[in-house]
């Protein structure tokens, strides 16, 4: 069956977008259009009233309703669903060492994360999610079996890109770490041999599942793991995903560890392509950003999480002056503790005024909508079938409700949406042509069943960590007390 | 009637709290409680299992709840309500010339915009609001007897300061203004005489509604102005509430005029004293943070406000370090398109660690929640009657659902509530004693019809202005070509 909405707003198209060549991010008005989808796709956008209905249509009302494209949630950890509100505001190094120990080990936990991660991306506006996922030890394909399934069971648009290393987590710290190491995880080989199992296993981009070669970051990562998901990343066309100088502490490693630039390293190891998305950046300088602009590559900005964790401002103006794609992405839930990608948005547009006094160069909510949904399909390599409301693209839409309360009074629904608290405001999802969510409900899931699952947990949360954790004092000593 | 909530997780009262003495800000764990509440009161608060119910008690199942005494907006401007999403993202003096233009005029708007605050304000954990109030010039008896009516027919408590200036609005650019003078308002003995009018008229604290004196802020007022608010507050016993040091602008402006310290000036004037309290204060040093909290004055910090206009950010930790009471406040909602006081207090939380590397001196959810409550009361001038579940204590608290699937799955329901992203979590709000809402629902207002008035305003919203208002070169001469 297609669907014919008829008279809706949607951001303006501009002349690059209607041949889907370019990104300018330049486009800040509405229009009214009417929108056909038909099986996956979207088949036709013009102007309104010139789209007449067929008689195999189903016909919905655009007016008072936005239109825009799903967003893209480019970096979350899934599981980390089990762990919002537990971890004390703490750099991440020290945080993380609080993460592992809470960290969920049984698969009805991995499923459920899927599924809840799933639910709060579509009724934030998202239709595609690129989740850098914990994986079980010993349990690596049985964990990424079960995020599947989540992901398959709501439809949403996955990328799975499991978080791989092998690197101790001491090795994460600048100056060595002077506690006993944790054990060593698999090699190098073994994960590269793991990812090839999973790619032939799950990835299924016919279907909108897809797996991403996920290196955690160069702090925890030989060169050969790190080339070696390069080399996956070219064999199978996968999304090349990793941390990127999330914290000052990595940047210090980088320095003691290669002597040059983080960024300039994976060059050399042939890292950064037009399918690498990078993960926060934070730490990067310009000619790190000159660097991954040319390479084609994607910056993923999480601003809730980066002050969540004290990491610091990410130089998203600048990245976006030099033309280096940028997208958000959430993270999890234990460094933000929801899954909201407008909340995301909203921060992400009004932050970096702190770091630029010329307005004129502020981020507007046309141009983080358009990262959101253009910046954020390119960060998960499929910039050519998502994040735009265009003839040929798959139909991952998203209908909002302008008439709801917190979209009130109406005077510019793109900045009340960005710059507002939206709340129950997605109306309708679309992903690859099916309607996930109708009336605001979801149509593929039974959300009391989350519900309950996340009320009586199988395995009961922990609680909070200390503080204190016994990597402290080290960390102090050589972060703070330079 | 007496109402007794048993079993109630709340903030642990610490010992200076018990007594209502001091306000350390270091608990930050919970404890369960047994809490009654009688007419407008608390009347006791107890350990758990030891308040046995009485024949004339209501009792509340306090399980998977928190109690939190209410919140205080400590800064908003109501009639913004019509103008949200409506002014681009620009600097506060280029953005005020928008305002301006699209500033409600009529008494309905002034109502419903009243209304619309505090209805947010009551489902995002407020209890009391501090609405720095636009007057319609000719109509200000009128406009604060349509503000008063609104807050009384939800029942909020509310302190009412009429926005009141002696210079025009060129006057507040550094480097005076080359543009023609806008015409000047009233004199300043004329709006003595007026505010005098309106205490008698309106000030009525035995109900919970009061008058502030709020001039604008120095930029728009006359030594005259500014001291003689001092002297009304004095007399009556009003808060004293005013912009402060909001922008560089108004920064440069204050060496320029004064040749001292904004704070200083104020200070000299009479101004400062623990009834005042000054909105943002962005640009204030630490000798204006020692002075202001010598004299017992708050500080109300408005973060989203502060990055939507790119203001800067207020040094909130030297604040707290140095002794000075913090507040928080959403400002109005043309400037943060929400008058969301949980979307506030999680930024609050989370935004200054990019000024710290320390993360012991990080401010933590419980402090975020006691500058909320202890913090905002005594910001209005109400320290001694809300912000605390004390016996003594006006019962103006909220009872949070933490089975609310926003705050699952339960971990620690204080980090979640500050640091998610909660919506719909208010069960139930009293003010005064009074049950203002109910498993939701407000009791007092209908909302629909407040739907209604926001579907469809007498007036329509104006669409936005051009971001190139005459006064922009002017500006950006002064403030960014040096």
């Amino acid at each position: 069956m297609q669907t014919l909405i008829q008279s809706v707003l949607t951001l303006r198209r501009d002349a690059s977008e209607r041949d889907a060549l370019a990104d300018t991010l330049e486009a800040d008005t509405l229009e009214t259009v009417d929108v056909l989808l038909a099986g996956t796709q979207i088949q036709a956008v013009a102007s309104a009233g010139t789209l007449l209905r067929a008689a195999n249509q189903r016909v919905i009302d655009g007016r008072d309703k936005l239109l825009l494209a799903g967003f893209v949630n480019g970096h979350t950890h899934s599981s980390q669903v089990w762990q919002r509100g537990l971890i004390p505001q703490l750099p991440l190094e020290l945080w993380l060492a609080n993460v592992f120990e809470s960290t969920p080990r049984q698969l009805d936990q991995i499923y459920w994360g899927a599924v809840s991660t799933a639910v709060d991306t579509l009724l934030s506006g998202g239709t595609c999610v690129m989740d850098h996922a914990y994986v079980i030890p010993g349990q690596e394909m049985e964990t990424v079996a079960a995020l599947v399934r989540g992901y398959r069971a709501v439809g949403l648009r996955a990328v799975v890109a499991p978080l791989i290393m092998d690197l101790p987590f001491a090795s994460g710290f600048p100056k060595g770490c002077l506690l006993p190491q944790s054990a060593s995880p698999r090699s190098a080989s073994e994960l590269l041999a793991l990812m090839e199992a999973m790619v032939a296993e799950f990835h299924d981009p016919d279907h909108g599942i897809y797996i991403g070669a996920g290196p955690t970051g160069f702090h925890r990562c030989s060169d050969d793991l790190l080339a070696g998901c390069a080399d996956l990343s070219q064999r199978y066309g996968l999304c090349y995903h990793t941390h990127l100088l999330e914290t000052r502490a990595q940047h210090r490693l980088a320095q003691e560890r290669y002597g040059i630039s983080a960024v300039q390293h994976l060059a050399n190891l042939g890292c950064l392509g037009p399918r690498t998305s990078l993960a926060h950046g934070v730490w990067i300088d310009e000619a790190d950003i000159d660097r991954m602009a040319k390479a084609g590559a994607t910056l993923v900005h999480n601003p809730v999480s980066n002050l969540r964790l004290g990491s610091g401002l990410a130089p998203i103006l600048k990245c976006v002056q030099r033309g280096l794609n940028v997208a958000f992405g959430c993270d999890g839930s234990a460094s933000n503790d929801a899954q909201n990608l407008l909340e995301v948005i909203k921060l992400g547009t009004i932050l970096h005024t702190v770091t630029e006094a010329d307005y004129d160069h502020w981020l507007t909510p046309a141009q983080t909508l358009r990262m959101a949904t253009v910046g954020g399909a390119r960060g998960v390599n499929l910039g050519h079938c998502t994040g735009r409301i265009a003839p040929g693209f798959d139909a991952d839409v998203i209908l909002y409700n302008l008439n709801h309360p917190s979209l009130l009074p109406s005077t510019n629904p793109l900045q009340l949406l960005v710059l507002g608290r939206p709340t129950e405001v997605v109306e309708s999802a679309w992903v690859r042509g099916r309607q996930i969510v109708d009336q605001g409900r979801l149509l593929t899931v039974d959300v009391t069943a989350l519900h309950h699952a996340l009320l009586q947990p199988s395995s009961p949360p922990q609680r909070a960590q200390t503080q204190h954790h016994p990597v402290e004092p080290h960390y102090r000593n050589v972060m703070l007390n330079r």
